[in-house]
């Protein structure tokens, strides 16, 4: 098997160096962070700044994400079929239940978020579009985590951080739930990742009976449950909004 | 001057192949198209699958941009100080306007839309971020090429296509638009990108007063003009928000 081009695999590293943490780092932080010589460094952030994948700060001179990956990510949903299929069943699931939903899928060890709907009210509500979730604590995540045996080997070693009280997070109970989660068809997140805030998520299958992606519906804890459960209509109209998807993407129906 | 590094201009020029046109491409028409012997496309297309970047649509074998490039442009997007400071003030401008807001920024040869906030009411809109616009046409664009000298330069080198009857596009034609929007302050498109939309937009400056965006409202050509003319109420709002933007982001008011 042939080598992966060791320029590209570091030019990647940089972009995800870039991603997370600080966001702006000078020459000297990339090279060192990366265990690069800085005219190494150098060529290739130029390189990527030329690309237009990176900018400079012109005050500090420090090297910060550039826009031609926005562009690139919006063409990247462009040609999601999952979300384009999901758009008007999501649209309608957000009407009917009166809470914001999301379409994840698995990426690395999280789920990205493709589309998110917002809570058909006044309140000012910020797109999470391109926002990742984790797989161990939030609905879609365990949804993924149950039926997709990739996300669920990256579930288990990820680390798997106690966000609230709730948070199952060793491993025998978090496959427990996953037990649970098939079982019953979708998965819940009761304040396991935020505090206050709950999440019904299903599955979405394609035309191999593959899971593709989860689609879920998130909310005040205090809409979302009653007496302590879940609201069956909810969950109903979660799982009606996964199936219909699936059907779209030509998964049958038995 | 140190040259930049092949195969990670190869890796962009594979990641632009397939964000336009087709979008899903075999191995053989990426190394065709880019002039590459098809193992040395394939070994960088493996690399940049292997980073997210590219991702292999099983059915047929072909790539396509991957779910990597939408975690990075979202990002950028957070790294973004013009679209942080821009957000309250064009929320205000969305509601006092009654229409569509969108802020934009010079990229490639167009701009690069960085946030748009939808028409307050309860139509389905489109979100357009990381969408790009034409240059020429655009009120955004007119105003990023009557103060920015690189997209002047970048709009008259620019294949200036006429989309309506009324696009402006003789390079002759396109300098005294340009002159207009400098003398004013502002750049309108009436019906020259989209037939029955019309658009206001008015420039951002930061500290150093250069022109970092612009930000302008969009709409039904019936409800921007009156008369056959632009509303002088929206186009002092456009103004207003403008100057608002800049002003938190340090540009005097002198």
């Amino acid at each position: 098997m042939a080598r992966n081009i060791q320029s590209v695999e570091r030019a990647a590293a940089m972009l995800r160096l870039l991603s997370g943490g600080e966001r702006r780092l000078g020459l000297s932080d990339i090279a060192s962070s990366l265990g690069l010589a800085k005219g190494t460094a150098h060529g290739i952030l130029r390189t990527l700044q030329h690309e237009g994948f990176v900018e400079q700060d012109e005050p500090s001179g420090r090297y910060q994400l550039g826009a031609e990956l926005l562009r690139l990510g919006t063409t990247y949903l462009d040609v999601h079929e999952l979300r384009a299929r999901a758009l008007v069943w999501t649209d309608d699931l957000a009407r009917s239940s009166g809470e914001s939903v999301h379409l994840g899928v698995l990426h690395q060890q999280g789920v990205l978020i493709v589309h998110h709907v917002f809570r058909p009210d006044d309140s000012r509500q910020v797109l999470e579009i391109g926002a990742m979730q984790p797989l161990h604590s939030t609905a879609l995540g365990k949804v993924l985590s149950a039926y997709d045996p990739v996300a669920h080997s990256e579930a288990l070693e990820a680390d798997r951080k106690p966000f609230t009280d709730r948070t199952v997070f060793e491993a025998a109970d978090f496959e427990h739930i996953l037990d649970v989660t098939r079982a019953r068809g979708y998965a819940a997140d009761v304040e396991e990742t935020w505090e206050g805030v709950a999440s019904i998520a299903a599955p979405i299958h394609d035309r191999r009976r593959m899971p593709v992606g989860a689609v879920g519906i998130t909310g005040a804890v205090e809409r979302l449950a009653r007496d302590g459960e879940l609201r069956p209509d909810l969950i109903a109209a979660v799982r009606d909004c996964a199936r219909a998807v699936s059907r779209d993407l030509g998964a049958g129906r038995f």
